[in-house]
């Protein structure tokens, strides 16, 4: 007797449901199709957009400049009729804000991108970072300058600029997704709310404060992330979760002024000798932390983040012969296993001199500057306990300036220690509804099979944005894996531009169907 | 009936001596007094002269400054009646080289300094390092800029310029002496012989061929080497050796390029950490080195070497608080100790970047720049063979060029070495009669007790001048301890360039007597 009506409810829930999700999902081909017949026609005038806004200097401490980015990006919005905002707080780089209501949807997905990009070193780029050019192929292959406008753009062209893929592209991506979506006749199952972080690379120190300053207007259904590179093999890669970071500078010191070699050496101490015993004793070169206790917070991976970790693709070789290695750090260990563990990094080691500057003296300090990658349920507190301690261990007397004559008589060994910003790491589970509805989407999207990971090898504040009512949060890279992120010559494959608009126009268009 | 014979022959040969060694020694008093007077009546010419050599630059490299620099001091000698000649070989800084014949001498000294001085980083300097600046004070003690002219000159007051003291202050001293000596009326007992080299802080790489080349002009009974420090006590100390030395430059491999440390960290060799291994390997954090059968050429010290070093005063506990060190590198091993043992000091340290040009990425080499000291009866060969097999010991495969694609992949672990020059250490017996003699002269001179060291710890090309008929050679230094000696703000200290006159004086004057 029961059944009629179990079956009248589940009607009637299903027709609710067919009425707020109306229209109908226009299925993956038709996305693609007219999305990517939109690019087509389209191509010089998305690349303009995109060259005016890499032409803004976008390092989060060069506050004229970062205000310039934000008002292009909100005037980029605008234009689209999204009505922007910046939110701010006191002291951080504005975050462009904007939304898009869908009449009738029930869900909100918040799309995240960070307009802010790496410091540069403009001595070790082949051009000026932010005057953006294209090339045919890679620097590294011998790539020429070609013109940006004019021709046909060959999709393997590269775009040389800072935030060229880290993280600029996306913006462009989702603004042409927009474009393309409105000019193909599409309407949008669910509201969309922008937000375009100005400081993800200063370390993210305001995002926990804007978040919880404008917790009202941001309130949503789940958090997208369009952020980090696809996979080494070129196929998307969705990922659940990222690395949490933190960074710190070690300082070692020796006698107050520079002595001569011959004449001190053997008794006065040599602090490049005294940094490299503690570089080796905290890392071995096989890419293990040897810190006590580093490991001990360490969770262990679920059965089904394992089986998603076996079936990426290895292209260990392949990276390899690119990268000229004869060898990874952990022997046959793959890619993907390694950026699942905890990291220490020296990003740079510097003491004395060398080449034609070296003279025979002993010098003063010596400095590495390190960053961790942290991995659930790790947090930077944590980490800077146990390198402390580890230092401690090592008969070494902590300061957090550089320590003055009496400091150092009193002390045989002193470090000084700067500890910048960090957060933890984070992951949301794959086995949500919201999950696989996410990867069924992009997975239609691209038409080829997915890639998985339980965590992205780079950090990114994932954390923060889940922590508000356990929201999901589900990252999704379109830049190429080989992009130069984070150095010199940084630059975005063109070909995964033009995917990374289908991509960011199937989740607009077929999310808010999907998610059942 | 064999003794009259025998006193006859004695008694001829003394006579002879006390012919051929007129006249007589005017003792160390009448020296000491006249020469002072005379000092003390011409400091502002002498500090004029000083003055003047000093603003010429004098890197090895910087050939036409390096002529002018021989030009002048050329000149010098010839205002003193020494007929001055340039000695040359190709490629090579001129030798300036002089003469001055005593009429009945049967002794001829070579008196040795050199000209040249250590290259400068001159944003490490307070001033120009080529524009003398006398000051009141050390720099480090908050010391002001006085005149160089004019009112009396304070002993304590330092002169600022690179080769202040390392090493044109002997060639002035010697100037001012035989001004001296000619003005007090004295004869020399001895033949003079001037040789002042232009490339010692290069590495003399073409001395060798010098004293080959000019081998009958040459020829002598002492060579008298003017360089390096006084006691850290400020007391005289005369040498009899030198540690050898040799240097290297070792860089370490990553990828090609930089890579970003979240999504490779762990996984691709970061070549800091593979340095800093290295490092750590080859030497400990008490002034010992680790590598596998360094020490076995290692010639243990004689007897009355032991004597001479447990005779030296410890200063050690003053030094320290100088440079406010809370401990030696060799815990209760005296400076005096550590100095008689072979050394590796790391020079400098350099890879990735530190402070705020550091990013999150893995960097794609690191050098390491290395001075060995070298003690009896090692050799540069010697030790460049351990050190390469210490390398190859961890794997390493080692190239002198960089290393490109091919060869990186073809192994895993990959070490550059450039090999500077470098050259033996050096020892002559302490219980030399003419040993005994430099002793007596100079402890007289200064009417202290002298300190005498088996070997500096520093390194000058002794043994090239030892080698061509076993010739003895000892060490005079006249500058004080404290002059920033190969680093920045080099300076002397007036004091030290006064008794130096003195000391030079009396050896000249005297040493021709004493030696019998």
């Amino acid at each position: 007797m029961k059944r009629p009506v179990v079956l009248a409810v589940v009607l009637a829930s299903a027709l609710a449901r067919a009425v707020a999700a109306a229209p109908r999902d226009p299925g993956a081909s038709e996305v693609r199709t007219r999305v990517r017949a939109y690019r087509a026609a389209h191509e010089a005038a998305i690349l303009e957009e995109f060259v005016d806004l890499l032409s803004v200097p976008n390092v989060a401490s060069d506050t004229p400049n970062i205000e310039k980015n934000a008002e292009r990006i909100s005037a980029a919005l605008g234009k689209r009729g999204i009505r922007a905002e910046l939110l701010r707080v006191a002291g951080a780089p504005p975050v462009v804000y904007g939304e898009l209501r869908a009449p009738g949807a029930s869900r909100t997905l918040i799309l995240y991108a960070h307009y802010d990009g790496q410091r540069v070193v403009p001595s070790q780029w082949a051009g000026d970072p932010w005057k953006p050019v294209l090339r045919d192929k890679p620097l590294e292959e011998g790539g020429r300058e070609i013109p940006l406008a004019g021709a046909a753009l060959d999709p393997e062209s590269r775009l040389y600029a800072r935030s060229a893929s880290d993280d600029k592209a996306p913006i462009v991506a989702l603004l042409a997704a927009l474009d393309a979506l409105k000019a193909g006749g599409f309407s949008l199952p669910a509201n969309l709310k922008f937000f375009f972080e100005g400081e993800e690379e200063a370390g993210s120190p305001h995002l926990e404060t804007i978040l919880k300053t404008y917790a009202g207007l941001l309130r949503g259904d789940l958090w997208l992330l369009f952020d980090g590179p696809v996979h080494q093999s070129r196929r998307m890669q969705i990922y659940f979760g990222a690395r949490g970071v933190t960074e710190v500078e070690l300082t070692t010191y020796g006698a107050l002024r520079r002595l001569h070699s011959g004449h001190y050496g053997n008794w006065a101490p040599n602090p490049i000798v005294e940094l490299a015993h503690l570089v080796a004793g905290m890392r071995d070169t096989n890419g293990r932390i040897t810190i006590p206790g580093f490991a001990d917070d360490v969770r262990p991976l679920t059965e089904s983040e394992r089986r998603a970790i076996a079936a990426v693709p290895d292209t260990d070789g392949d990276l390899k012969r690119e990268l000229a290695l004869a060898r990874g750090e952990g022997g046959e260990e793959k890619l993907i296993e390694a950026i699942m563990r905890p990291a220490l990094n020296l990003r740079g080691f510097s003491g004395g001199e060398v080449g034609s500057r070296a003279t025979n003296s002993i010098p003063t300090e010596a400095t590495a500057s390190i960053d961790f990658r942290l991995v659930p349920d790790q947090t930077p507190a944590g980490v800077r306990k146990r390198f402390e301690r580890y230092l401690e261990g090592q008969g070494y007397f902590l300061v957090a300036d550089a320590p003055d004559r009496a400091a150092r008589l009193a002390h045989p060994r002193i470090a000084r220690l700067r500890w910048g910003p960090g957060y933890p790491p984070s992951r949301t589970s794959m086995d949500l509804p919201v999950s696989k509805a996410v990867e069924r989407v992009v997975g239609e999207a691209t038409g080829t099979p997915l890639i998985e990971l339980p965590s992205l090898g780079g950090s990114i504040p994932m954390y923060l944005f889940a922590a508000e009512r356990a929201t999901p949060v589900i990252g999704i890279p379109i830049v190429n894996h080989d992009n130069n992120q984070h150095a010199a010559n940084e630059n975005l494959r063109l070909q995964n531009l033009w995917d990374g608009i289908e991509v960011c126009a199937a989740l607009m268009a077929r999310l808010g169907h999907a998610w059942q």
